[in-house]
């Protein structure tokens, strides 16, 4: 191969200031292995970090975004062994945490691929070999890129976390990566999922995906008691909250006796408030979390190539057309985007 | 036994009408058992009552408070097997609810002793006999009393929903019954307590009970800081919350990587406000809870017996003194308010 | 109605001696329900009670037996609450165990219907209240009286003890009526369910049902060693045992890192035997189970409804032909064998 | 640090060929470190190694024995983080498995101290970084070499997968290292612990560590039949099988409702036997294991450094009397035996 690559790369945070670069490709040192990239998916996350917002966990700068990816191992590190060169991975978020509880100091030491390491939005990355996972033998390179975040989040949140029971139902707020994933999940687990959105047109889209019942929020801006309604009164199971602040009062009205609220992102407000006494005698479970472990993605691959589950990609973009891709991501796209490289 | 006996009652809202009632001695239905009462203890809840907070869940009135009760069986219904007269005994809040998850409609039909029942604050009490529990051999009626609300409460909250291990802290917010038995149960599982109060009188009485630390929130009312550096940084694996409002704030900053905050009560605030980012970087969970089942009561009595635990009582009161006793209880005890019947 | 009804009995043990007598229709006692019949399943411990080998358990003579039924509430005794005349009901083989762990003595004090209750083979059954589960309103009262021992056992297995995952795999032997609600239930939950029999011909009608694999021991008497090409050497992560002895060489072969075996019969052998050094290394979980709670058996209920699962029946039998129905249960159905009362 | 270094060696397998012979001090790779050992104890697989059973896993040959070190950080290899030089630690026994399930290939792939790689019975030895843990404050070197094999046994099957709770039971099967272990830990966790020996002296010593009840099997070799009485006929939570063959059906018998057994040896035979009904009516729980993750050996330290528990060492000895070490081992020892290097 080549002694250079491109790269995309901020030198100054900003979206603005993404620029494809010409870099050595680098090498795997102990414990690490070379990827070859093939695509790349965008989380509201990368957003975020080109704009300088992640800096206090260590990010790189200059700095290549993303974490999402999918390729083949095209060299390995003293030490390495499991792979070879052309086996088709992906990679955890988190490099070092491989299964069970994480670790005391997880907060603080992320070991979290492109927050405090170079991201992967380049035709070759390093990445720690204890993250690699082998890619889902029924899923496209494009597809896989799109679960080490999204795809790991829903899958912790209900299945590692939640231990969610068919007959069980599932709210998912909008029609995110995180959320269609979930709805799929709920569905291949047997449970009931119930999506809201403000678009009619991205509720149809959910139904057609297996959505047990949907609420229009334009129309419905109380869900909650449109939730209660669809459950007779009960309430559901587990809730997906990606928003915070305000929308907390109306999650905690709609959930069940022993509900868990998943706490999984602040897309409307940094902090949320509850009424204590509704907590108490319904039982609820707040449980923040973000992402998951490397046994979480591999059981989630297992499930899905056991059930031929494929992941919704609203649109795949060049390797060129980056900056668009962000774009569609900003405007809120039905599942998730995604960069195709050198295909 | 004589057809009449005396009880405690309002006929109107409110502690100033507390009075001594002489009533016939109820019979017990089918399904019921009759208790003649021996000990009675107080809750913070049993003060709400009196004062008809609690007439939304079917509080009758007129009303004789309180459910903690401790005696012996004078007497069983209708198809009632199990009881023989004289067993001493003492009662599950929570009537119909004898392990597992909570019914899903357990929000609106309590099903609780004293609640949408008349309580236990005389001479003899009817009971459903799914709630008894046989007392602890090694307790006296008044330490008995104690155990139904405030000690099922941090038995749930430790051991059937935290499954606390040795080694793990736990942090107790004040000094009254639920807090003094997490301390007790927190040190007799082999776990680290950690208890705050105003007082330094209350926190030697704490220390004398095997508080491995204790914390003055006179001098340090920023204890969050406190607690992080009793460890080293790390935080608590587990809170009891029993305050809101803006303790929460520093209940999160105290809590450990994947802490559990268990949610018990509202005195101080009926809302808490958090912060997402924390709650997800740190996967804390935050837990409702009410009291708990009655395998939670029979295996807490287990431990009890096992241990030579003694709860805490901070003084028994006399039956004519029942007025003196939720006095003390709004003066903050440390541990248990008890009144003795007929001893 | 009228005074009395027609019942299936024995007066001696022994299934030649089942005939249909008048009797009184029983009267529903404090705590009971009267239930007007309308189908009865048949289970292989049906046969073994009528032989009298469950007398040890206190079973009645004369003797009535099954307790797997479906009907409508006929009457009500005294403190019932919930319960209306005609709702459809069925009801949990434990009677007494609602939810959570077992009583401690319930191995001695069943309390299941017709171990130590008169039967329910009956055109009215008296069934404690407790017990009294709503029928699937997806389901007919033929399909609902296949779930209370079969259904249960099953989910009881799978989900409540074995929190099966999606993309696991379940073993299991045979195609009796156990076996197929774990089928069935296994898919639902997103698993793979890899089914055994010596019949080509039901290994077809397993794979219609949706069996991922399926092996057929009369031309693999070493089954386990398939099984292990089949998981890529892993082995399976959940086996449900009911045949015991040899069996459980080939099952501890077959089974996974960290898999479960749920022991729930002993078709072939009262005893079985397990080399300890591959339990150890494969870290293998050996489960005894009996049916279970009630609390599982209205989780199955929903999940039924929710997915529209229709339990397999080999035949449906007409109140006349009970001998011909037994007869049936000891040549080996293809799931249940059913009886129909008075459609 | 000299070039050289002495190590305990078997050539040819069996113990009567263990002979110390200077090697060179190994060097720390890539994801290693070197330990300056200070001191080893005893296990009964470390004796079964030397003799050449466990070379179908990999054992090197020429073989220095034993995994349970204590020691000093004495050189750290290449991308390794954490550690220091003259760090006080010691090393998990699985040195890849950090928390959560055991891979699907650990029974082949074992990556365990000793066994697929050499031994530590030396002045140094090389440990995968992964598999290092900080020594407990509280213990001394010969105090801390005891845990990893037969403390992280005990505390798995307890803690980690048992999840014992306060006022249940423990059997304990004889007295050694494992034993102990259950019983020190089953008292800090507020558990009764009931031990049995064929030695009246054992049981005492047992007694005097805290164990509630005792059974001499010399004088009641029907042991199960004791437990029963001690425990008023209920039986017991939780049983350590390290013996296998007819001792399981004794178990079984002393075993409660709901109660475990944990497989964790074949001291006396290779396979065991049990009777299927009582398993079922019982819903007893066999399972197997083999020491435990890392996550757990730091668990139980923070247990052990809070409780100031002491790990009963039967004899010290001297680096050159590691033959009379093993021969100790193989008479019965009451605890661990342990080896001093260099003081």
């Amino acid at each position: 191969m080549s002694a250079t690559m491109k790269a995309w790369q901020v030198s100054r945070w900003g979206l603005a200031n993404l620029k494809v670069v010409e870099r050595e490709i680098p090498r795997p040192g102990p414990g690490e292995v070379l990827v070859r990239v093939r695509a790349v998916s965008l989380n509201y996350r990368d957003k975020v970090a080109v704009e300088g917002h992640e800096a206090p966990y260590g990010t790189p700068s200059p700095y290549t975004p993303c974490g999402d990816l999918a390729g083949e191992i095209a060299g390995v590190g003293p030490g390495v062994e499991h792979w070879s060169l052309g086996d088709r991975v992906s990679a955890n978020f988190y490099t070092r945490w491989l299964d069970g509880q994480a670790a005391p100091d997880m907060d603080v030491r992320l070991n979290a691929l492109s927050v405090d390491t170079q991201g992967v939005l380049a035709e070759y990355a390093v990445v720690p070999a204890p993250a690699v996972v082998r890619a889902p033998a029924s899923l496209s390179m494009e597809e896989t890129a799109t679960l080490p975040v999204a795809g790991v989040t829903a899958w912790s949140a209900l299945v590692t976390l939640g231990q969610l029971k068919a007959g069980q139902s599932v709210l998912l707020l909008g029609t995110g990566g995180v959320s269609l994933f979930g709805l799929q999940f709920a569905r291949m687990l047997g449970a009931r999922a119930i999506v809201t959105s403000r678009s009619a047109e991205k509720l149809e889209r959910a139904k057609a995906l297996g959505a047990t019942d949907v609420v229009d929020t334009s129309r419905h801006p109380e869900w909650a008691s449109q939730v209660l309604e669809l459950t007779g009164g009960r309430g559901v199971d587990h809730i997906f909250e990606a928003v915070g602040g305000d929308s907390y009062r109306q999650s905690v009205a709609a959930a069940a006796m022993g509900a868990r609220i998943s706490t999984i992102g602040f897309l409307g407000d940094t902090e949320f408030t509850v009424p204590i006494g509704r907590l108490i005698v319904r039982r609820i479970v707040i449980q923040g979390l973000s992402v998951g472990h490397r046994r979480s993605f591999e059981d989630m691959i297992a499930a899905i190539d056991l059930n031929g589950l494929k992941p919704v990609i609203d649109r795949v973009y060049d390797w060129k057309d980056v900056p668009a891709a962000f774009g569609h991501l900003e405007r809120g796209p039905f599942g998730k985007v995604v960069v195709s490289i050198n295909p």
